[in-house]
């Protein structure tokens, strides 16, 4: 039987989502607990895709099968029980054979959250503590020519790219909350460190060191050398995952 | 020269405010940078009162001594870059001699977060994850209860009672956004535990194994084994302190 889990943790305890020998991972913990589920025979699990170590997601998807068909809610529980209490299970659901968790997303939505007052300590692992001003009209007026179909070439490492790099974002806005500011991202996909190297290009924006229409001109320049620096892990999530 | 600062902590990584040998504790990590800063002459901090393992403090006040006359501002900052950054000063001012930080209080606020929507794994240190719905008119009625002069005998355990039990709720109330509740309790003095297990009366009020009205009875009998659990100390913090 084929299950899909919707799944929320905090990673800043966390070497990332995906497995890696001798380090805590979210994809070693669950596997950990479905193996344990299933009379001890090894379960592999797909998720929508990774997350880097401090990135945190209120609802991560992935897929794994198991020998037996189990009632979707104490599937549900019997996870929940075994898992650390930084990972929760928020959902179960049967899924069809030819379902992939990464290769079936149609869409996926990342946000940002930066706080523009006091130093707070109390969440200085969930929200990036940026504690100054920032212009928020400049930022908007960024985050509209993000929309649409672009090559993202400058906000991915060299490294990184084993691919084409062009990608749809088909809504980009920011949500001011007292001196809580969230950029929301919601695309049909994102490359390693995408997200994060948006959001410190936004943030040089917000300051004053570039104008919104430079983003035009470093995104036809497809360098990453132009671009910004990338933003802290802390204040990124994994909000959603869309399927057909 | 001595002065007053207001803090912030989160209290998750703490054995507690008040110094102990070989844990780590607010005051131990605050007077070994005071004491760096006077020249390794040995400070010690007299704050407005303890809180215990896993509270949390938006505006904590302590008062010390200096050798030396500081800039405030320079002083603030010096503090700042010493201290873990899980602990941040967010103001310092000089007090008169006979200014002490616990005996000078006027009056202290303590708010209580509970989440009554879904379990969240990002902020289980900071909010108590109560997870159902709960009786939010009745919790107000028994608010109303308790604010005024009333021995509270009946919320405090028999080992820590030194002295006269009696204080005074100066305003007590809830206030629900969305499924994030918060009670804040406004008084002139609390002792150990007073505001968990006022919280924990509450919060079985609200779930209907008790009325409001039964607070009144429950003041009258002053007798800890009558009130309710203690609530979890990751919902509470110190939110402010007053004086003259």
């Amino acid at each position: 039987m084929k299950y899909l889990i919707t799944f929320s943790y905090d990673g800043s305890k966390y070497s990332g989502y995906q497995k890696q020998p001798k380090k805590r991972t979210i994809q070693n913990e669950l596997e950990k607990v479905l193996t344990k589920i299933n009379s001890n025979k090894k379960v592999t699990i797909s998720a929508s895709g990774r997350t880097d170590a401090g990135v945190h997601a209120y609802n991560q998807k992935a897929h794994f099968s198991l020998d037996n068909e189990f009632d979707l809610d104490k599937l549900k529980h019997s996870i929940n029980s075994l898992i650390p209490d930084d990972i929760y299970i928020k959902n179960v659901t049967k899924v069809d054979d030819d379902f992939h968790a990464r290769f079936s997303v149609k869409a996926k939505e990342y946000i940002y959250k930066i706080n523009i007052g006091e130093y707070n300590p109390i969440e200085k692992d969930y929200i990036f503590q940026y504690n100054k001003e920032l212009d928020i009209p400049e930022m908007e007026k960024a985050l509209k020519y993000l929309e649409g179909t672009h090559d993202f070439k400058s906000f991915v490492k060299a490294k990184d790219i084993k691919e084409d790099t062009t990608r749809t974002i088909i809504k980009a806005k920011l949500i001011k909350d007292h001196n809580l500011i969230t950029i929301s991202l919601l695309g049909t996909g994102f490359m390693r460190y995408m997200v994060r190297n948006i959001v410190g290009m936004l943030i040089e924006i917000g300051e004053g060191k570039r104008k919104s229409e430079d983003l035009i001109d470093i995104l036809n320049q497809k360098d990453r050398t132009k671009a910004g620096m990338c933003a802290k892990a802390c204040g990124l999530y994994l909000n959603d995952v869309y399927y057909e």
